[in-house]
């Protein structure tokens, strides 16, 4: 069974005769069951009856009902209501949009709307950059999907996956307060996206692109990139490719090897594997060998996508073939993002002196990390769960944050590189060490961090378009 | 030269020589300028040097130019800085996107994002009704423009119109609590938009439709309430309908005269007339006649757009030709929605004993209602400068309200025709008269009426979707 999980919070509430000892026989009971407790409140007690608020991790919505049933189980207990508290955080929804100013009479509503608006209307038709000073556009970005590859769900649509972007956009405003809308499209033709976000563009400053299924997700990117005026970011591909180069920046730093020098073998070639393998290289990777599920990826090899034909031609130099077990002997880095338990304890062992395990399949990882840990360095995972999580809520905040910031019209690998080295310097010297890597998602100067090391690197490369516009 | 208006209120930061009369004398020059002052603050005050900040409304961008100068003409004054409240206002946009529950910790993350909303994005999977649910879906709306027809302004262009969809957006939340966003197309092809708002309804409960301009805007409604689950309103049509039926009941009253009797003249069969003449027809006026710039239309003669040919078949049953100032003697009701200055103060008298004048054309009415109220028993305008001012305001938030409360799938002329008699209801038998025959935007009960009509109404018409799906 899984282990218990905030994602499977519960409560409960329980009426039980009184006594003493009434209260903590109700949380051995649900201790017993399997779960966690978390909270107990006393909501009402008389004479001879109490009202209990019993809150508790569960391990799945089978078990929680299973926990709802040992209390009921016991003499005079009644459970009364089992409320999920994931399902009770939704009712409603997680966003609100709401007026920066109030409008509370006619002088608020004649600035705010007709017949002052005008006025800024025709300041925009006339100077269109003023659009990012006198609206939304200016903080805004919107949260793209077609809902076709959601989390590890897959093509659940779009009203599926609307509670994923929600959520997305509230850590956008929550960690660096860059106002983000969910955008989830009916629609999974390639050309039709790209037409309705350029038709959405006025209203945002960047597009974030969402839980779109590769190979689709390549050419939106990619045609977006070109044809707007406002930067365009899959986090899939760019929001993991940052976070694992900082984890790895650090992880390289606790073991004492250099980038260049060492041999890094990649496990997945979709979203995310292509876009860690591009910034390894623009970081200075000399030796990485990609693995899709038929082995390493070669040149003398025809493939059929863009991507894999320009791994074959950028990496694996010295030509290597063969399974990922078979290529993995020896590597210093493992950095997975394909499929769960591909990898025992003997191809760990297999591994080069003082090696690096990332592996960040979800929710389950290449390998089990215990076992990893028996003889790699370092070992990183997607989960909470485990030490050193390789999460994109590191990056994205901030990385958009600095985007507006520097009124950005483009991304680049400049911007990545510089995104990945700010959350790795979030760790100190002295906090560094195999279970600490990467910071905390909840380390308050992360965000900052990032944005600022963002805008540092958007005014190396080019004047952004807020400078040459004010 | 205009009236001083909110809408053009700024804030001089003036240092003067201390003295007595310093501050009020700052304040005659700003009167003297033509300026109304609305606020004067001393911020700061040494031996012989006074600071003040001066608040006032100005007439126009020149004008407000000309009072700054004035007061610096003034010996020993210098003006330290002019700030347009307007732009202030719009300064970083109107809106912003806020999370309805804090991500504080790991807990909360785990519920609102992942690992725990995958159950969510499940559950909406299995049963897609559940979106109005646990979405922003069941409290959201699109305020969709293509910014071809806004305000006054015309074709501005999608950037241009977004400050007027903020505003729209602020609006909804302000009096209704419609979470609402704004979606300004940089399209104006009829069939891309009906596509684009297709693929975007997922996220919303509602669309509403402004500043597209007609004919488009026809043809996007209909199709898209054929073609939508969701209710489709256009506010330029129908919200400008409902607010005048609202009036014309009320005014009605006061005159003692009854719908089905009077003779109603329409001048101007864009979106607003057309909606307006087809709402009067569903509440039971059988005497309207509708004039475009040509005149009256009438059977028999052939006209280009759908809606004219309608008008023609469903009003002027008498057949009645001839210019505006023809068909309006003798008639009870005039109702514009066309151009400034049609009229003059001979065609007003020259309608019936009790006329009933709505003067609506923005800016500036189709006759001055000052020289209207010489002779009509009710006059009212779009303008807030004077009585009974039809402003949209009164209807469209309480209006999407029901909707969504009602879980609305469609909108039916049953739920505009209960609206605009909520409106009307909003005015006591003992506050009616000639010049109150509509209540303040800021009447906090309106909305809240306006939604329970809608609902009830909905519930008259068809079971709505929620109801089918809880």
């Amino acid at each position: 069974m899984a282990n218990p999980s905030p994602g499977y919070s519960i409560q409960l509430r329980v009426e039980a005769p009184a006594g003493v000892t009434a209260t903590s026989e109700l949380v051995v009971t649900v201790a017993d069951a399997g779960a966690v407790v978390t909270a107990v409140d006393v909501s009402e007690s008389t004479g001879d009856r109490v009202l209990v608020d019993l809150t508790c991790y569960a391990a799945s919505a089978e078990h929680a009902a299973q926990v709802a049933e040992a209390l009921a189980a016991r003499e005079g207990v009644i459970v009364h209501d089992v409320a999920d508290r994931t399902f009770r955080l939704h009712a409603g929804g997680k966003l609100e949009i709401v007026p920066k100013t109030p409008l509370r009479n006619r002088d608020d509503l004649s600035r705010a709307y007709t017949p002052g608006v005008a006025r800024v209307c025709l300041a925009i038709a006339e100077q269109q950059a003023d659009a990012r000073r006198l609206t939304v556009k200016g903080n805004t970005i919107a949260v793209v999907t077609d809902g076709s590859a959601v989390l590890g769900l897959g093509n659940i649509g779009a009203l599926a996956s609307i509670p994923v972007m929600e959520g997305k956009a509230a850590l956008f405003k929550q960690f660096a307060d860059v106002d983000a809308w969910p955008v989830a499209l009916d629609t999974q033709d390639t050309e039709e996206i790209i037409r309705i976000v350029k038709a959405l563009a006025p209203v945002y400053g960047g597009i974030n692109l969402e839980d779109i299924a590769a190979p689709r997700c390549f050419e939106i990117e990619r045609r977006l990139r070109e044809e707007l005026d406002i930067p365009v970011f899959h986090d899939d591909q760019h929001g993991t490719a940052i976070v694992t180069l900082a984890a790895l920046v650090n992880a390289l730093r606790l073991v004492g090897k250099r980038l260049p020098d060492v041999r890094i073998v990649v496990s997945g070639v979709g979203a995310a594997g292509s876009a860690i393998i591009q910034l390894l290289v623009a970081e200075g990777a000399r030796d990485i060998v990609a693995c899709s599920r038929t082995g390493a990826i070669h040149r003398g090899r025809a493939y059929d996508d863009p991507h894999r034909t320009w791994i074959a031609e950028n990496t694996n130099r010295q030509g290597v073939h063969g399974t990922l077990a078979e290529v993995l002997v020896g590597a210093d880095v493992f950095i997975g993002v394909s499929a769960p338990n591909l990898l025992g304890e003997a191809e760990i062992a297999a591994m080069a002196e003082g090696s690096i395990v990332f592996a960040m399949a979800n929710p389950d990882p290449e390998v089990d990390p215990v076992v990893a840990a028996r003889h790699a360095a370092v070992v990183a995972t997607g989960r909470s769960d485990f030490p050193n999580q390789i999460n994109n809520v590191l990056a994205f905040p901030g990385f958009f944050r600095g985007l507006l910031d520097a009124g950005a019209v483009d991304i680049t690998p400049a911007m990545l590189v510089a995104a990945a080295e700010a959350i790795a310097s979030c760790v100190g010297e002295d906090e560094l060490n195999a279970s600490f890597i990467i910071p905390s998602v909840f380390d308050p100067d992360v965000a900052r961090v990032v944005a600022e090391a963002v805008v540092a690197a958007a005014h190396r490369t080019a004047p952004a378009q807020e400078e040459s516009a004010a």
